[in-house]
């Protein structure tokens, strides 16, 4: 893995992390709780993972590639939850979520 | 901090920790979602707040004092929120809160 | 998943978890510290995936299958280490991960 | 607390939680590892911390103040002992530490 590839899924992945903690408090304050009740349980799940893959990517973790396709799955499950709302932070995580996956993926391929 | 009170501290924090994410868990499947939001956001950042804390004792930190008194004032919030509602993962969540609140205040005291 | 299997997982990972962060703490007071280094940085984030772990299987998180598998993964490959210490904490780690590893590996099987 | 200092506060958190990350697998590199045992420690339980405060001003936690404060405290002796080695690596994650700390300390005050 390059240094330039790692950079680049490394701030993929915090602006994933933000964008899907912000949707969690944002959709705990929307009046249709039980429309985003999917979107609340993964946008954390989500931020847990990116927390977990930052800290492998980090430290040259030997279990980044396996660490980065779990962040690849998680992400893709919660950016289509997330895309079906309509709310800013949701459409905003799911597109975080979606570049997120996708840098991941290349990690995971390189 | 002599090893008993740590070991006895650990054990509550644990609970506290689970009870809090199966809290969290269940909760997002309730009707009547906008009666628990509030128990859905402390819960989780219960269990976040216990899972640092249960590093720090486990590793002899220098900090598990603070660490210790953050996690009492984070599990009393959580206890009151949870105490509000009728649901057994609610009221049993709200126990282990106060039980690790305790322990946590008595570490920071000895 | 019966929630018998879960339960023997998640007690399984709790002793993972707590094994681990025991062992980074004590390998960081050993004296020769170049043969445990690489004993340091698994211990770590072997706790890390545990929290992880931990917190889907409390969850019914759809991702549990595949977080349990890398907890597999991590695990195994921290017990190899560990084991080639003779440190008690070593010791002790090394054998908390394969019950860890074992206990994942049922999961995802089931 | 205004969203631009909680902006500022957030990136001095990332900045900081990265560069705890870095050195601590850089520390775990060096030949003299008893110089760097306690920075390696100390890096990780910043890392850790930093991880905590970012989950809590993302999403407007009630306990952003004590969680910022505690960071600081954590962030402060991280930086103290990472400034007594001459690494690269040591050098500019005590300056981050100290930024982070500082922008902790601003948010507590607002």
């Amino acid at each position: 893995m390059d240094r330039a590839s790692v950079e680049e899924t490394i701030l993929a992945v915090i602006d994933c992390m933000r964008a899907s903690n912000h949707c969690f408090s944002k959709c705990l304050q929307e009046e249709d709780l039980l429309m985003v009740a999917e979107c609340i349980r993964l946008t954390k799940e989500c931020s847990e993972v990116c927390a977990l893959a930052l800290n492998a990517l980090e430290t040259d973790s030997a279990f980044t590639k396996p660490i980065a396709a779990l962040c690849a799955q998680v992400c893709d499950t919660c950016a289509v939850e997330c895309g079906r709302h309509l709310h800013d932070h949701c459409q905003r995580c799911s597109e975080a979520c979606l570049r997120c996956a996708e840098a991941c993926r290349n990690l995971v391929a390189a």
